[in-house]
């Protein structure tokens, strides 16, 4: 067992706080990775203050990690010490399936989260990224294109994978009308990844504050929700619209921008229930759809995509200290666009 | 012009009574039918009772239309007198639509429906097949395969088409497992067809009261969906559920009965907006979706398929001075499986 230091919940109401704990030593499949990044995910605040009521404590949060392989166990091939690796998540897929599917591992029952859920072994709680190293078995490690600066690609491993998997899904590419609903931490991985398949890419937010960005980031157009314009002028323009926004918009609306079989995406949960009038669907042959992370195979498939077009996020690099202060911020969508931490700061 | 005899609404509160009216001579383009028989579809009857808020009185509805040619334009081609033929739900499509698409014709804004609705003049209401003749153009007529039964085939041009456009789409076929959703007018034919196209198909009807004709038109299982069990059962199980209810159902619990990429497609309009929560589409990247008959393309397919594989409606014929009684009946689904008039009644 090594000890590793992090910084965990222990209850949904107290400040994240250092906290120590057991790694396992690599097994003959293991990787142990030193972490030198991890981004904020929005999914760390709803797990941590147990907004999805499955919060298992003390609860170390972060599944967009990068670093540097330390250690390999005796079976391990695909990686050596000093390489540049991920971890996304998820640290093991369809544990007790019949049927095994790679393809969509992230959909199978059997998948084991990358922290707040339990390893294979069946009892050991998996504990994530805002710590200074990890033990992962090799099929879960990603590798990191050489290219891509570390700090800025933490949050491919759950931002970029969110957005790349339906826009490949959904065939994303040129000739292609596709609208980011939302500018944030994923919105902005999605208009910077449509861009680079060759889709026509719009962004649609709330006001135009981040039109500057959103164009340089390489959409085409962007409009403001709030002008009811919009939604007259955009009436059956998009093949696909991806809704990163966690919150409750008028729905049909949005499937009115759809053209004839286009569907609506969404991969920011709201917490009500979506009222979807029939005939928002019928008339156009319309779905509405969910799409959540990536398989394994796909990540790795959307790192080498990033690597070859130098896509990455754009970050706020914090400490580890203050990571209380960035949640607060993201509660407030006060960051542009994605808030990862240092791991050098859990030393200091 | 043609004096043509039917039955018509004349406001939404009233009995359909006798009507007579005018039909124009053929035109150059035109195909005049004799209609022997036309279905009942509960579409007539939320149009004549104004439930859609779009009714136009007087208003003759009919849009399951089989009879035989009586003359035909002199550049029509592809029909001559005595032939038998079809008219479904609309009679001219993409009227001053910038671009035609005759793939999807039934979801471009410039359809004209057979019925309460206006010609490409813009200004002559069309009436539809509760009448005993109509004038059509030709590429809005359909062929019927010599080898059916004209009653049991006019059901085909609604309720037919309304299901084969969408297993078609989403690719009902060997390997495919389909669930048809309600075991009425459309649910029976969806049966029928997504057996001939080689599908496991599962009817989920309320009880099981409709078993027995169930597995003879088709099915391979049925099961009810007043027993909870049924969704335990079958969680996860379904590539495609066609949704033929119109009334409220428990949305979330359906959903959760496709498989990953599975889809569940409306073609029956519930009145009240469908509450879907996000996580019955995320974990499983599951579609909500919906379906509005099909092109005069697919329609002519659809036929040709159905005399290959000998597929009919169940039918229930009556004679026009029963319609009245008929749609109350429809309403308490006290009908197996779709009405059909016989026109040689309004001779009566």
């Amino acid at each position: 067992m090594a000890l590793a230091r992090g910084y965990a919940a222990t209850d949904a109401s107290k400040p994240l706080a250092p906290f120590t704990f057991e790694r396992r030593e690599p097994n003959a499949d293991d990787v142990a990775i030193s972490i030198q990044y991890c981004g904020v995910c929005h999914s760390d605040i709803h797990t941590v203050r147990n907004e999805w009521k499955n919060a298992v404590y003390p609860i170390v949060p972060g599944h967009e990690i990068v670093g540097v392989v330390t250690a390999v166990g005796s079976d391990v091939t695909k990686f050596k010490v000093g390489d540049k690796v991920g971890v996304g998540c998820f640290v093991d897929s369809c544990v007790g399936c019949a049927s095994r599917d790679l393809d969509n591992e992230q959909y199978m029952p059997g998948l084991v989260q990358t922290y707040n859920s339990v390893e294979a072994d069946g009892k050991t709680a998996t504990q994530g990224g805002y710590s200074d190293h990890i033990v992962v078995k090799e099929g879960y490690v990603l590798s990191i294109p050489d290219n891509l600066p570390l700090d800025a690609t933490a949050p491919l491993l759950c931002a970029g994978i969110t957005l790349y998997s339906p826009l490949r899904h959904w065939n994303a590419g040129p000739g292609k009308k596709v609208a980011i609903l939302g500018m944030g931490g994923l919105g902005h991985m999605g208009v910077k990844i449509a861009h680079a398949m060759g889709a026509e890419v719009t962004v649609l937010s709330h006001s135009l504050s981040k039109k500057e960005d959103g164009l340089k980031l390489g959409a085409d157009h962007y409009y403001a929700t709030s002008d009811a314009e919009t939604f007259t002028k955009l009436a059956g323009s998009f093949d696909l619209i991806i809704c990163t926004v966690g919150v409750a918009i008028d729905w049909n609306a949005y499937l009115g921008l759809l053209k004839v079989d286009g569907s609506m995406v969404i991969v920011g949960a709201p917490e009500d229930a979506i009222p979807v009038h029939a005939f928002s669907l019928i008339p156009g042959r319309r779905s509405l759809s969910g799409s959540m992370i990536g398989s394994i195979k796909e990540t790795q498939e959307m790192l080498d995509f990033c690597g070859k077009h130098d896509i990455v996020s754009e970050i706020e690099t914090i400490g580890i200290q203050e990571i209380n202060e960035a949640y607060e911020r993201v509660l407030k969508s006060d960051v542009r666009y994605r808030f990862v931490i240092d791991m050098a700061s859990l030393a200091a």
